[in-house]
């Protein structure tokens, strides 16, 4: 039986408020920084390691979060979300992205169907797609191949099969994995589609309309945007299109594409990249080894994120050493910093996966919670962000915990040795520095030259991104997400915070207002 | 006669404190909310406007800000500022981006050069050069165009300029002013300055090395990594680059570049887009006079910042009513939403000109503080954002005031009716919708669909993205920035935050590391 319990309420959390804060600066110093450097470390999978040593936590707080840990029943709720439970109770549904890359436990059905076998066998019909495109066998009306998948969606749908491509592109131009070039349609802007269209050779590219209730505003208008382009270019459009979309949905079923593939209800849009919402769009890209190497990934950090003992489950102690700092230390945001330039928008689907999960302020049962719940999250690629937003996270006045990302190896290999080092090894050794900088700081008599220290990190190390190890780093932060809001009591599943706003804008477009949005609109001259 | 005095020292701060508190969601609703969204607005230029209806003040808090800003001196430490003083203490620097877009006080001498003349002298050489290229003049070693100019730069190097030519991409394309494809390498990790060599036809690529000192690493070793691919080429590396940087750098008169254009170390690199930071790829990309229509608008925007009446200032304004919200309000962020995919990462710029500029602890004399300073800083553009992170901006435990930015018309010009409305209406739509939605919330019983509103916005609405209205955008926020630094009287034109990282990156790249950070370099294989 699951206890689902407010975070204040816990024995354990009060504990947790009470237990001594350490002094990260002089923990991080000398000898002992070493040995926690050492030692405050677990394996996220094969070549990936989550290592904790630069947070402000020792073993006496690791203790008392492993007491959280148990008293609010982190793993047994995530069996039962992966079992079938209705997690997602605003909307009563299923959570069941894991289960797009992995059996973890019983068979789930749902409306009489094995939901594993239904997202195996859209990856199977996805994965034959692509490889006919790739063939030749599915082409354009003149016979000739297509160069070039275009993904039109928003959100989900957008954020991370973006983020994923990028992470991917170079190694699979590198390791000759490279089938197509994607491009992505998201905003309503009508400049974002025109753009893209004018930078593509439309003739060869194959769009892929990603909207699971088939009515995403955005998304309907950018298709009709491109249909239109599609016909001034004398193109037949359903020639040119797929669906991603749910059985249920309008695009379903319709003669206006080549082919649909399904996603379910169940697949939330910011943890579909392993759904067919991704899958398409990647698969298309890199070919579907590539796509199941990445599936592969998620779903071992799936398995490993049922273990019990905290400092063995990556996933659930990222998440509760974040709900320490959030709840207990007071920090108000948390800055994603990827040393890596094929990582460029893994933050800002974070963003996405992170602030619309948890920023919530009523529990899963609605009724209003007395704490805070998930941060604001945010970040570039070092070492840019050093020459940009680092200033103030070293001497703010507000301090900000620090997710870095690194790898020992590029993707592309190519490199020049400057001043005895390598790029990557300059990358590298920026990413040491900055930990240990932010951490222990340094007493300057000048003042504006003082870094006080003591402030917090946790870095991921890789041996390189590939497309397993990605999978890897995107199921950590999915289920650490998925933990955090389990800690909260919050449901990290539903969305009704973006309903307003678009209700309102239907008003605006219908010219039914008044008072200050009237005012608004004639302004935007709508 | 100017005092510097620290904010909680003034006694309007003391009644700005004091004052009492409105409701937005009360203020904003019905007739009295349609007639602040007309009269809370105020001029930036012709063709772009600042709303603060949606702000979380009143009156009598304007009346406090006004006294402030009186009190505080902020327009005298503005002309101070532009006539020379050393306004960057830190660095014993005069602080003269203005001046690269106007004359606004008295002629400003430093080692006997007039520096307004200085400035202009640069832009000239470099529209000269520009248009040799353009002509056909200046090519090749074979006599072939150039056709693609690439930035090597990082932090203010890379940020603005690369956020300022994505935002008048299109405009160029549509209006007949687009001569190069602009690139841009930044990060020191050697995949990215790879992946951008492999997507360009080296031969016909001109590179511009940006490094105020001529030393910045990532720069540097950016740029042995592009001389390396051109002789492997059989390319001329000298004759494929110029160099962006200050007089005394040993880029300056060196033989390995076509030319060298100069700044000085009273720009910033944060504030450099108006100088020959951005002048160069800028009037490359889209020739010298779209470049001077960018200055001109910057120009009439630090004119305008002048007017010591606060709600004719509108920079002072927005700068004043950000004060109110972090330190009597509390609130720990800014998020930069503009509607607008062109301006997708003028966030990221922004974020590194405030962040950098007021991310500090002591004030201008190298005393501590006892107030919060600088806020977080991040954003994306809408819609895309109401798809990603705004669940927790209206639902979520912590207020986040909104900065949004809205044009009436799309840049490129090309749209579809979709029920009835262009996707331009649409995006309008949205951003009216959502300002209301913060503001006055909607009561629901099912406390998961309850919006409590309250939360404060101010919109930057203007006809359109044009490079005039694109240089008064950015001069707003600079001068936003300005003032609100003397407000919370820090030195917002120094970064000795960044000097520690930098330190212990040398330290670990010549193996003189022990403790924590030599485990660390070892993990990450340097």
């Amino acid at each position: 039986m699951l206890n689902w319990n407010n975070l204040d309420t816990l024995a354990s959390y009060q504990e947790l408020e009470k237990a001594e804060r350490i002094n990260l600066a002089e923990v991080m110093s000398g000898e002992n920084g070493a040995e926690r450097v050492k030692t405050y470390s677990t394996p996220i999978v094969d070549g990936l390691t989550f290592n904790y040593a630069a947070k402000a936590v020792d073993d006496n707080v690791l203790a008392i979060l492993d007491k959280l840990a148990k008293e609010a029943q982190l793993v047994e709720k995530y069996e039962s979300l992966y079992n079938g439970a209705v997690i997602n109770t605003g909307e009563k549904r299923l959570v069941l992205h894991q289960l797009t890359r992995g059996q973890l436990g019983g068979k789930v059905e749902a409306d009489g169907v094995d939901k594993r076998e239904f997202y195996v066998t859209q990856q199977k019909r996805i994965a034959e797609f692509a490889n006919q495109v790739h063939a030749g066998e599915i082409t354009n009306a003149a016979g000739e191949k297509f160069t070039t998948v275009v993904q039109i969606g928003i959100g989900g749908s957008d954020l991370g099969p973006r983020a994923m491509y990028l992470a991917m592109e170079n190694w699979a131009k590198k390791n000759g994995a490279f089938k197509m070039e994607a491009k992505f349609i998201s905003n309503v802007d009508p400049d974002d589609a025109a753009a893209v269209l004018n930078s593509i050779d439309v003739e060869h590219s194959l769009f892929v309309l990603v909207s699971k209730s088939g009515t995403t505003l955005e998304t309907l208008t950018n298709e009709s945007f491109v249909k239109d382009a599609l016909a001034k270019a004398g193109l037949d459009a359903s020639k040119h299109m797929i669906a991603v979309t749910s059985e249920t949905s309008p695009l379903a079923k319709s003669d206006d594409y080549l082919a649909a593939f399904f996603m379910d209800d169940f697949i939330g849009g910011r943890y579909s990249s392993t759904s067919a919402v991704g899958g398409a769009v990647l698969s298309l890209a890199f070919g579907p080894e590539v796509f199941a190497q990445f599936l592969e990934g998620a779903a071992e950090v799936d398995r490993r994120a049922t273990n019990k003992n905290l400092l063995e489950n990556p996933e659930m102690l990222d998440a509760l050493i974040g709900v320490y700092e959030r709840n207990v230390l007071g920090y108000p945001a948390t800055a994603v910093l990827p040393y890596s330039q094929a990582l460029s928008r893994f933050p800002a689907h974070l963003q996405q996966m992170d602030m619309e999960s948890n920023g919530k302020s009523v529990n899963r049962f609605g009724e209003p919670i007395d704490y805070v719940t998930g941060p604001l999250i945010f970040g570039e690629p070092g070492t840019n962000g050093q020459h940009s937003f680092y200033q103030l996270l070293h001497q703010g006045t507000d301090i900000v915990p620090l997710q870095f990302i690194g790898f020992k190896d590029s993707q592309i290999g190519t490199d020049v040795v400057i001043q005895g080092s390598t790029s990557q090894q300059k990358l590298c050794a920026n990413v040491a520095a900055q930990i240990v900088a932010f951490a222990c700081g340094k007493a300057d008599d000048n003042r504006n030259k003082n870094f006080e220290g003591g402030r917090p990190s946790s870095i991921i190390i890789g041996e390189q991104l590939t497309p397993k190890t990605l999978g890897a780093l995107l199921a950590h932060f999915e289920n650490k997400v998925m933990f955090q809001g389990f800690a909260w009591n919050v449901n990290s599943f539903d969305q009704e915070g973006v309903q307003l706003g678009k209700v309102l804008a239907k008003r605006v477009l219908a010219h039914e207002t008044d008072g200050a949005l009237k005012v608004y609109s004639d302004l935007l001259n709508i």
